[in-house]
């Protein structure tokens, strides 16, 4: 396992302890224990740690929901324990992005596949949020361009081939995407009409 | 919980009955033992369950693709188990889609949550891909449009304004998506020119 940086957020002296012990096992890591929540959100948009593992205990669904949101769920990976199942809470933590959501599991000898499988699936998590962001851009993208190309036709009178020509050169002279050049002149013309 | 279709895979006469148990604890589920891998994909077919549980033990990398694929993980949740942790093969069932995958946490009492979690997982999963889908196929629908909407401007001398209303006449006259009435008209237009 490749060097990492880990937060472990654990209230509990000595199960912070045997987690460190279980983690350094696994692997030369940066570790820093948290033990306490408030300034949490701070601490890990400072650290930037490529894993946060929370120790959430018998959380109540505000609570869960507060840990999932601040520790981060899409930018890295973050693992959350449990010791109690509830079918609600598990949905909850799971749809707030939490990478792996495991109910009495915290033993120390657990915690390292438990790990490979929380960055597993995170990478497949955010891949598919980068593809589908970069197909709604490019489906928006589209839709502007065919508007400002409508606007360009209508009030020059020309065709569409050379609409397009114009919005393409225009956006080469400045250096920019036709997408925004196209943006500029929606708005322009909505302003001017 | 809901009462739930669960296939189980299983080789273990033993532990096949303590997971069985184990499950019958958690609600009146309608659950079927399978001791042999082959034909798996078949018997997972006609059955259509909600979810397939399968204890791969200590595959290779081969078998647990293999048993990861036929399990249809597109198609509804798979949690799988197996006995020995390791990074590679931890990273290839969840790539496959795997919904839950847990090293050596095959104890009865701990399947409830981690089907819970599978479902979870599966259902943000599903929705995500299911996105993804649309807006590929609604870009994909745009572009065909564009197309045609170009080949009717140049064949009969017309604006964009009428070429959009000729392609949107045909297709409300043929009762059809105006998508598939482009994909024909850019298809022949291909053969013609």
């Amino acid at each position: 396992m490749a060097r990492l940086s880990i937060i472990v957020v654990e209230r509990d002296r000595d199960r912070a302890l045997r987690i460190v012990d279980g983690l350094m096992s696994s692997g030369d890591h940066s570790i820093t224990v948290i033990a306490e929540e408030t300034g949490l959100a701070r601490r890990i948009a400072e650290q930037r740690p490529d894993i946060v593992l929370i120790d959430a205990g018998d959380p109540s669904r505000d609570v869960l929901e507060e840990l999932a949101l601040v520790s981060g769920p899409m930018e890295r990976p973050v693992a959350m324990f449990v010791d109690r199942s509830d079918e609600n809470l598990t949905r909850a933590a799971i749809e707030a992005g939490v990478s792996a959501y495991v109910v009495d599991g915290l033993q120390p000898e657990r915690i390292k596949p438990i790990l490979d499988a929380a960055i597993a699936r995170f990478h497949m998590f955010y891949k598919m949020r980068a593809e589908l962001a970069a197909t709604k851009a490019a489906l928006e993208d589209r839709k502007t361009i065919d508007r400002a190309k409508a606007i360009l036709m209508k009030a020059r009178g020309i065709d569409e081939e050379a609409a397009y020509a114009l919005l393409r050169k225009t956006a080469m002279d400045q250096n920019r995407r036709m997408a925004d050049i196209a943006q500029q002149l929606v708005m322009a013309a909505g302003l001017l009409t």
